[in-house]
């Protein structure tokens, strides 16, 4: 069924549609008085309504479904800003898909590209969209945010979190294997987790190290060279095999 | 370091390098006698090795890495063909870095595109071509194979394996969360294991059926929809975590 965001209070039974969602509703998906819809609200729950007009487009919330797709961890991702325009918004939206909650662009080192400062918020609005349409088509309850840091210090001092790792090359090709496993394993539903990624090039080691300073552990994801878009989905899946799937307790 | 696959068996120590290895060494790396690269031999492993002379291109064997960065597990993804050009290339390029050992596409009962007998040999060819870049780039020891089948029976009947998974949206919808962790955690290390994906609009339930009727496993990827092309890359990712990151024995 289609899913909506609508950023309305849950306390309301009438709903008239914003702008955008009825184009789409009406407009696209040919929606008519007494189609049904998801739609979540702003309290992040998932309820669902009947169209009662189509023009305007208004709806009549029916019940709450009570579903829940979030992560049992909240995961910021800090990515190191990649070359092209495509790898950013291939990161969101498969990111989206994959249960983040919010993803942040980061000047790097080894960063190639930069965001000139008059274009920063158009960069964005672009991959909140991305984000947005990803999160509806994913059924997730909630639209990551997007965000942009000039620099590493930057995203780590406006990101705090219970846990903190980085994807480290090197620590893979140590040998390391069990670092991930154990900050997946000592985490508890509803704690945060800033997960960092390098650029293209990787990260350098006076990244690393500033990091490690601070207590952000590094951790490898395997053996094998994952690509700067990749890693974070590699990580991705790993925190929803170890909290939804590799667990007692559902 | 640059790693090049050549298909050259282990005993000889000085090699030759074919044209396309030999080109995109000394013309694009502008490697010279004395560079240093890593080859995989037609035995997988990982060899260093010393060039020699760039016209014609040689290289001496130095030393046998002893590097392995497969997964300990043998995966197969039959994935439903996906409606664009671009998916098949992403899914082939991923699932590379990410360890799969064969990929094949076959014509689901949903799949709107369809490939004509007589392009199957250049269509493979190319996502081939992907797949061996892929593989050099993420530093496998192996080349995963691309295939193609007309049909679900065709695609399960030449792929056989200890273990077989269908990821099924249905089966996560219900709240089915273990089964792929059951599967996982059953398996040991060198045994094969087949999953199947749909493409852009899922699996009819007949295909389910069908695949159970022969003990395929349908399994839940958690409870966001996932992409057709992001069902494969996070099963390769969970299938890494759990085999290479979430055990003892390493």
């Amino acid at each position: 069924m289609q899913r909506y965001f609508i950023d309305q209070p849950a306390d309301q039974k009438e709903i008239e549609l914003p702008k955008n969602v009825a184009h789409h509703l009406v407009t696209v998906m040919r929606a008519q008085a007494g189609s049904q819809i998801e739609v979540v609200l702003a309290d992040h729950r998932v309820y669902l309504a009947t169209v009662t007009t189509t023009s305007p487009a208004q709806i009549q919330i029916v019940k709450d479904l009570d579903r829940d797709s979030e992560l049992p961890l909240r995961v910021t991702l800090l990515c190191g800003l990649p070359k092209t325009k495509e790898k950013p918004e291939m990161i969101v939206q498969k990111a989206t898909e994959l249960g983040a909650d919010k993803i942040v662009f980061f000047e790097s080192a080894r960063s190639i590209s930069h965001w000139a400062k008059q274009k920063q918020a158009k960069k964005l609005a672009r991959l909140q969209k991305i984000a947005d349409g990803a999160a509806e088509q994913s059924h997730r309850n909630r639209q990551p945010q997007v965000a942009y840091a000039p620099d590493l210090a930057t995203a780590l001092a406006e990101n705090p979190a219970d846990h903190r790792v980085v994807a480290w090359e090197e620590s893979a090709k140590q040998g390391e294997t069990r670092a991930l496993h154990q900050v997946l394993t000592g985490m508890t539903p509803g704690q945060s987790l800033v997960a960092i990624f390098g650029p293209e090039g990787g990260l350098t080691s006076q990244e690393v190290e500033q990091m490690q300073a601070v207590g952000v552990v590094p951790v490898g994801l395997g053996p094998r060279i994952l690509r700067t878009e990749t890693a974070p989905l590699y990580f991705l899946a790993a925190v929803s095999y170890a909290s939804e799937l590799a667990v007692n307790h559902r």
